[in-house]
């Protein structure tokens, strides 16, 4: 767990940005018919959204947590067509987002 | 689990893209500075991927994660600078992403 100098620690947030089930996905039914093309018709349905790792630093977990949602609200989602959901923990020195290593 | 007429299952797949450490992120860099607009100071670092849903059958398990990590080197992630990860669960009736229900 890295500590700053004003006791603040660092944290790594991972946000999976959806749209929501009824909202059209044109992106998702252009990977489909690409995949479609390339042999893989197994497949029925995609959906393509967003993965944002965000490294802040905040006191405590909740704060983190707290912040991160609403930087959700604000910014990263889009409250009519999406939703978020995210994941936060310590980052350890150098941030670890997902597949790192 | 859904099994269909021919055996196959269906499966779900969480598919997520994220550039490669030494690759610039411009578009992390704006949601940075966006969220640095907004007051989110304790945030230094974003950056940003894509996160997929796919729903496929296949017969086992073991067949569909070949077949996910197929398309994700022929189309999902550009392997020069991307990498990826994903899980594949089972799509119990209606499939369930990340955040549903």
């Amino acid at each position: 767990m890295t500590t700053q100098a004003d006791g603040a620690k660092r944290w790594l947030a991972q946000v999976y940005v959806s749209l929501k089930p009824a909202v059209n996905d044109p992106q998702g039914l252009a990977v489909r018919d690409g995949l479609h093309m390339l042999g893989y018709d197994e497949v029925d349905g995609v959906r393509v959204g967003k993965y944002l790792t965000l490294t802040l630093s905040a006191p405590d977990q909740a704060t983190a947590e707290a912040r991160v949602a609403a930087m959700c609200e604000q910014l990263l989602a889009n409250p009519v067509m999406e939703r978020y959901e995210f994941q936060v923990s310590e980052a350890d020195g150098e941030a670890q987002p997902r597949g790192e290593g």
